[in-house]
């Protein structure tokens, strides 16, 4: 058994990765974080635990973190850099769920997150958890760095076209929507129901911090240069993320086969049979990414559809998948969750 | 493993029962059947089951089904009385999650049901499949009737009080609210986005089907007379029973004990502590009921909140539960998904 | 034209009591304040008005408000009844859309609000401005409390009963849904979008600041004793209230009759054929309450289902229906918005 | 008053052009046809009209129609091209809020709506109804092809762009995002509240019929090719259409004063200052698109947002426009109801 604490549990993520943890076979949760809710149940904050988790938030204590094999972070951004250098000095492997290990610049951090990073020498080191891109690193890695949910479904549609150079990667447009959950449980104004519901709307078109990671991400599948336009929309739902991708050809490719071939055997991803309209709840609540790629009228723009569930195989699932990885279990293991439709 | 069949799987309690059996240990699924969907494979009707139900659709093929050790019957009210005698006879047994087993008396189901009974020799021997009420007789049933979705609710949460003697048995009020896939998978122009979204309506108020059906409930556990009021709502969810249940107490008794005594151990029925506010959310996808018990001000008027997954605890979970007893497995096996949150 | 005022407009009733008074014949807006968006455009908060309101957000001034005709307070309870005598002084009359005039008991309201009443001598002068009840007296008020929504819904369903002594008042139960909106635009986690939606759930059961203020206005029509249980609902939709009232026959009157006779030629209330089951969509946006009454099985419990807009027959179209009757207006007049459907 | 007929008004575009034309100073309603509802009352189907619309709905009457100055067909598309010609023949005029008259060219007509069209020789004498392309013609227009939904959304985000050469009209890329109520008020399985709700996807990838209507409309104001792709997605929500336009910048232009010049005076064109996002609630029930150019980075993708009410400036709002122009009324008469939001 894996002896796992969380800190930070009090978001979607954690609750998620409670969720799953719970039910997982070669789990042993032994500790949850958080300063604010420290000696309260963690069943009482989240009622649809009841019965599956005993423990109470406690506030942050290293020793007992320093017991665990693992250690999530569901931590605000800028948590994790600070706490983690003495976790894996003590051989605790660790999770970070937010964005503090993403980017390899950290001077592109400090521009995108506001701040300056607090263990920049831990950058290089850290794995950048996306199974599908970097499953053997991730055997190895002491330090996992998450990816963001619009990472996580904008990198895997694109992947098989960008590394397999079919593509134009100058004039990449990726136009994502995604479920209210992605924000978090900010308590924010924009998130309310009665101005999220009935309602959609764009936001950071001039520069949202997940696209340098995109970018990041394809740069390195492509060997070069990437350019993107990415505009994420704020859609009316509680999960999911759509996104809806578009690259012009530079070669004449079999686009089906491409993709079946790339992600044959992945766990995780679900390459739909040509001309497919993937729905965002064909995976709530599952680990799965579902992909479908389409050539309009078999003109020169491939349009690919992919969807997630922002809150599972876009962060708490991915996360475990990744501790799986880690700890030498099967991938999947724990995360066979069939999705809840309708 | 069990060999299990069903018949008529295209609706919403189909995909919630294949979503469950699909995951429990001790089930093989052999045969699903649908006229209209023979042939063609049920993971594209349901995406949410790719890799997961490899089965396809077939013809209702009697030689199949008694081949096979259990079928459900998730078909419209009134196929399954065609068809089970011949299976009951062949040594098959059968759960019918639609209505067709559910009055004991035949006079009343063609006046609610509009159609006389096909066999209603059986009816006697239909075991009214609530385990919290019936568990005995299940563990022998041959034919169980599956209860209806508002049923579940409400009589799991009238039960302590009528049982007990607590209330006036005559004067009950269930105000009573369930989301959108209460009413299956009908294409009915109420139950399109546009007509149910941002609504909230009342409907059968001069008298709605399960209203007989909880009266026989609560006779059988009053041993007398009893007198509903019952008024349904439509509400814009898709998931989710919430029945808010009115009692005047003719005994001075502590409720909250009442409720936590009467169903300490049960697996699928959660009794909150006192002063608790149950959300349809905290059980979404999962078997549970959950119960909190109030006297406001203290008092004459006993308010029971009662929250059910209308597709789960109000159907294809009980229905799973109900199998678990018939076969003398442990009662909650294949039932632990914890409810998803957001 | 009336010159009017608006102190606390940066909520849902302030944009609403925006978006009326804006196309409204006889009003002239002069100033709206608020501390904390003094200096910005009404329109750059709320968009929707782009175009109808040029106004920006002003410091609270009492020379401005002094010089208005009328000032309607949308501000949180507390607040009107520290500013209001200086207003009434100047000869400005008031309609306050909170709370702090509604309870004719200043200890009642100390008890509910959680504050002492900061002028009580000006309890008994104010006017309660439901207009079905109260027409006479508003013609000639200086200062009107405008009904909460739950009390307006309910005490219109109940009016005629009530009022012509044909139910027991003592037993009376009102299970009423609400649309998240009708929590105001407070910024607290139970209203976020992934808490709110998808989801159903009662408080308030152990008591409800709408509470007395329904009985106050019922033992008012019933000249005695009324006892009333009171369990509101959170309901996934933006708008709409819909009150399921519960009430026992005392004698036998035809239903129908008395609320069609006794609703005869009011302008913003509409009673439906018998039968009807009203849906809060039908009154979205307008300041119309429709009402249906039932008496299932011709039992002796009466059902009646009652349905407004919250924020405009619940708030702000219902503070204009009373300027109008205040300035000896048409009571309609800016009020025949048609419901916005679907 | 202009006599008006509707043909057809049991959808959501018929009730809707109904919420307007019964609010409209100068229109007096004279028919409404629906062979399935005739004899019953429009306000027995849409409660919202109660109180406003006293018609029933009759069985298609050419003398009834014949003697109205206007007739607006709300008919599936193919209807009103077998009734159009003896009406404008009998001095009748026409708005067409279907398909039949938007494409100049019939055998387009036919690929797209599959089936011949039945008066091919009005196709060059029918307006094409988007007043901010086609005023001058429209005044003096017998037949007014309504624009669609989508058309109208994204023609009006690239006309400045388009119009003035700034962009490369090859590679236009239009992501949409609409209402269910946009696909009308059809009973069909993908729009039931279970199916729609919580939920995106993308259709008609492979081909949209509001593609070749959006390619007319972009040609004609290029004066030669475009190429577009064109992705329309179904989004959780009642109302309102998002469009997401992104265009190649060929020459460095001024966007926002390009667009605030183009649209200066116009009545149901809102450019918002620079940076901003405009939301779909912030035209919801309202005539009026709001507009918002954005370039990311100072890059050479431009990126506007454009949002409408589909069933308003969409259809039965942009019809009304249409009328008041053919009549010579000021342009937003009857068109001047402020947004709901929240």
């Amino acid at each position: 058994m894996i002896k796992v604490g969380i800190v930070g549990g009090t978001g979607y993520t954690g609750v998620e990765l409670l969720r799953l943890l719970a039910a997982h076979p070669e789990v042993e949760l032994r500790v949850i974080t958080s300063r604010s809710e420290a000696g309260s149940a963690v069943s009482a904050m989240f009622p649809n635990l009841r019965g599956f988790v005993d423990l109470a938030f406690s506030e942050p204590d290293p020793v007992a973190l320093r017991r665990c094999d693992l250690v999530f972070f569901a931590t605000p951004n800028g948590t994790a850099m600070t706490m983690v250098r003495e976790l894996l000095e003590a051989g605790v492997r660790v999770i970070d769920l937010a964005a503090d290990f993403r980017l390899v610049d950290a001077a592109l951090w400090k521009q995108w997150y506001g701040m300056p990073h607090a263990c920049p020498e831990l950058l290089a080191e850290a794995v950048y958890g996306l199974p599908e891109m970097n499953r053997a690193q991730l055997r190895t890695a002491r330090l996992v760095a998450n990816p963001g949910c619009y990472p996580t479904a904008v990198t895997l549609g694109y992947l098989p076209l960008v590394e397999s150079g079919a593509v134009d990667n100058l004039h990449l447009i990726a136009d994502v929507k995604s479920g209210v959950s992605g924000a978090g449980r900010k308590v924010e104004m924009g998130y309310l129901f009665c101005e999220a519901g009935e309602n959609m709307r764009a936001y950071g078109v001039s520069g949202h911090r997940h696209m340098p990671e995109i970018r990041q991400n394809l740069m390195r599948l492509a060997g070069g240069e990437v350019d993107l336009t990415f505009v994420p929309h704020l859609t009316p739902m509680i999960r999911g993320i759509h996104a809806t991708l578009y690259a012009t050809l530079r070669k004449d490719v079999d686009l089906q086969t491409l993709f079946e071939s790339r992600y044959q055997g992945e766990p995780c991803v679900d390459v739909l049979p040509a001309g497919s309209l993937p729905e965002t709840r064909s995976v709530r609540g599952s680990n799965m990414c579902r992909i479908a790629v389409h050539r309009p009228r078999q003109g020169d723009i491939v349009v690919v559809l992919s969807v997630i569930d922002n809150l599972v195989k876009g962060a708490a699932g991915q996360a475990v998948q990744n501790m799986n990885i880690l700890f030498g279990l099967e991938e999947g293991l724990g995360l066979q969750n069939i999705a809840l439709m309708p």
